[in-house]
């Protein structure tokens, strides 16, 4: 049985950020928060989705916001578990495992700050697989689970509390009470069975962060691969195994950043030495990489941006010229690319006017 | 026992008009809503505060929203009751009346609609003496009664449930959630126990719609005072009396009007036949009246601008080059202008950067 402890907190940490597809904001925040809890518990619980009982009921939690405001504001696992209890009450029933709603970002971490305070097993899977900038773009909406009650809660005592049949009704009540909020709210949602857990989860994503922060780590201290190489490497054997390429290697030549409507929104610019350029636009997460003017990967396939030197992720809201990067395109898993997923999450959910095509399937020719 | 039927529906709706001072939307529309249900049953029992059992239990009903929106988008008596249930449901407890939010405007006839469609009773008097923008702007609140439950709900079934202390901060989460809904929003908030009621509440509101509406109409059966010279007369005996001033007499010069964030705001400007300028200003409402740059009246005194000819209530958004038109002055009663009152009802609530300065006592030397 996996556990997250001190121990591995950190290649767990570097993980997520690389899982936040560029979203989820200062992993060094969660590290923070989550060592926090390790100190006085020691240790938090996985179980896999596929061994979940009937009888668990688990919650969501996440926050609400533009990444670029949780470096300021914080996110409070006190606020989190207040939300919860909220949501408790409207259900009538008690949750007794936690469950993360992404895999990448502080929203990665803190449902285990979550679950550390309040003694709760942690469910290894999560809704998006991933980062998402929305709370509709989740396996949990498209497979089935009910996102209401849908609790919004801030450091003030107030909470908000969404009825509503429709994800993306939620999320859009919700956003602009979060920037009422002060730009980040606390969210409690998608309450769900153990059998909801089974079918409806990207499973073994927390494992999942552990063993990607370990190969960039183990890449580092070995120094025959870089950090890209040993991600590649570790995804041909991954549970299950997925394809992943190599998209760029070059530098930081041009970032566009907007903070708006609680999100951070703009794309950012590559060039390498022989003249090709990438250009990968983001919402919160990065969303499409095209290499001269051709699309290599799209939503929703995993696109990272790693520090060439460290391999560490590099988020929308770290991004600045000059930095050099390699560029990581990594296959969804197939419940992610059902045509019920692809109308929540594919290219056209994100503004993008193209279809969906996995990242496999793209012709390829290299970057130089 | 006052009641509202059939026979002085026409009257109370000319009365909500001119209560509104400018906000509250076409009366037309509400003198619809309320006319279908008193076809059905046939009047609606008042209640004066002061006779407000220790068994009441009321709840306030009433849209959020710019009046620019309710024109094309008309309030739902049903949407507004299943927000009601969803309050009792917080609570634990039936509402066994209705209380109307403000004494002017479509939010003056709700919760007759809705009280006449659960044959409930409904309480004789409001919480702002006229119509305000803001759900915090309310007796109720500073008097001491909570806003939370907050509930809103569209015409979707879908419900929005703010819990707060703070009914400035119930708006302010709340507004962008009613734009989000289209524009407007069916609130029920601020519930009453009989104690509040008799405490908290600007009496007799209801009834007092009803005779403003009456001397209008009056006025213009007879033909021997204009509307505004008729409520003058009215004022001087109503309970209780009050102070009002014709302030202006001229007509509509310009008009410059934004529905924008859930508000209409922008400002009229008046001129006479000797050369006189009269500026006001307005959120939702009319808040400020200037003669030649001097301010001769301001929130929360009643400012009401009056056809010249019919002597019926012209709404911000129905102000239009030309118009002529008569400016009422009222005095609002002395619960309106407590310390604890202008604090939240005062000028400076609406960005006008004075004191508040009741009507009677500004010095006047006429508009011409």
């Amino acid at each position: 049985m996996t556990e997250i402890n001190l121990d591995n907190l950190e290649d767990f940490i570097r993980g997520t950020a690389i899982l936040g597809t560029g979203g989820g904001g200062d992993p060094y925040i969660g590290s923070l928060m989550l060592k926090q809890e390790l100190d006085k518990c020691g240790s938090i619980q996985l179980i896999d989705p596929k061994d979940a009982s009937d009888d668990l009921f688990a919650v969501s939690v996440a926050c609400m916001g533009a990444p670029t405001v949780f470096v300021e504001k914080i996110p409070n696992t006190q606020t989190a578990i207040e939300g919860m209890r909220r949501a408790e009450k409207e259900l009538g029933r008690k949750f007794n495992a936690v469950i993360p709603l992404e895999a990448g970002g502080l929203n990665a971490t803190l449902p285990l700050a979550v679950a550390a305070r309040l003694g709760l097993p942690l469910v290894d899977g999560d809704g998006m697989g991933r980062a998402f900038p929305e709370f509709q773009m989740t396996t949990f909406n498209f497979c089935g689970v009910k996102c209401a009650p849908f609790v919004m809660s801030d450091d003030f005592g107030n909470t908000v509390v969404i009825d509503t049949e429709d994800a993306a009704r939620a999320e859009a009540y919700g956003r602009p009470v979060c920037v009422k909020m002060g730009g980040i709210a606390q969210i409690a949602s998608y309450a769900m069975t153990g059998q909801e857990i089974r079918t409806c989860t990207v499973p073994r994503t927390v494992s999942l962060a552990l063993e990607i922060g370990r190969a960039v780590r183990e890449a580092r201290v070995k120094g025959e691969q870089n950090a890209a190489e040993a991600l590649i490497s570790y995804f041909e054997t991954s549970n299950p195994p997925r394809f992943s390429r190599l998209l760029f290697d070059g530098k930081v030549e041009d970032v566009i950043r907007e903070s708006a409507d609680g999100w951070v929104r703009g794309q950012v610019s590559l060039a390498n030495d022989t003249g090709n350029k990438m250009e990968i636009p983001f919402q919160n997460e990065f969303s499409r990489a095209r290499l001269d003017g051709k699309t290599v990967a799209i939503n929703p396939d995993l696109i990272m941006i790693l520090d060439r030197e460290t391999g560490e992720a590099i988020t929308t809201e770290t991004l600045r010229y000059g930095q050099r990067v390699r560029v990581l395109g990594v296959a969804s898993v197939p419940i992610m690319r059902t045509p019920e997923a692809l109308k929540v999450i594919g290219p056209r959910a994100f503004g993008l006017d193209e279809d969906f095509c996995a990242l496999e399937n793209i012709a390829w020719n290299g970057s130089d």
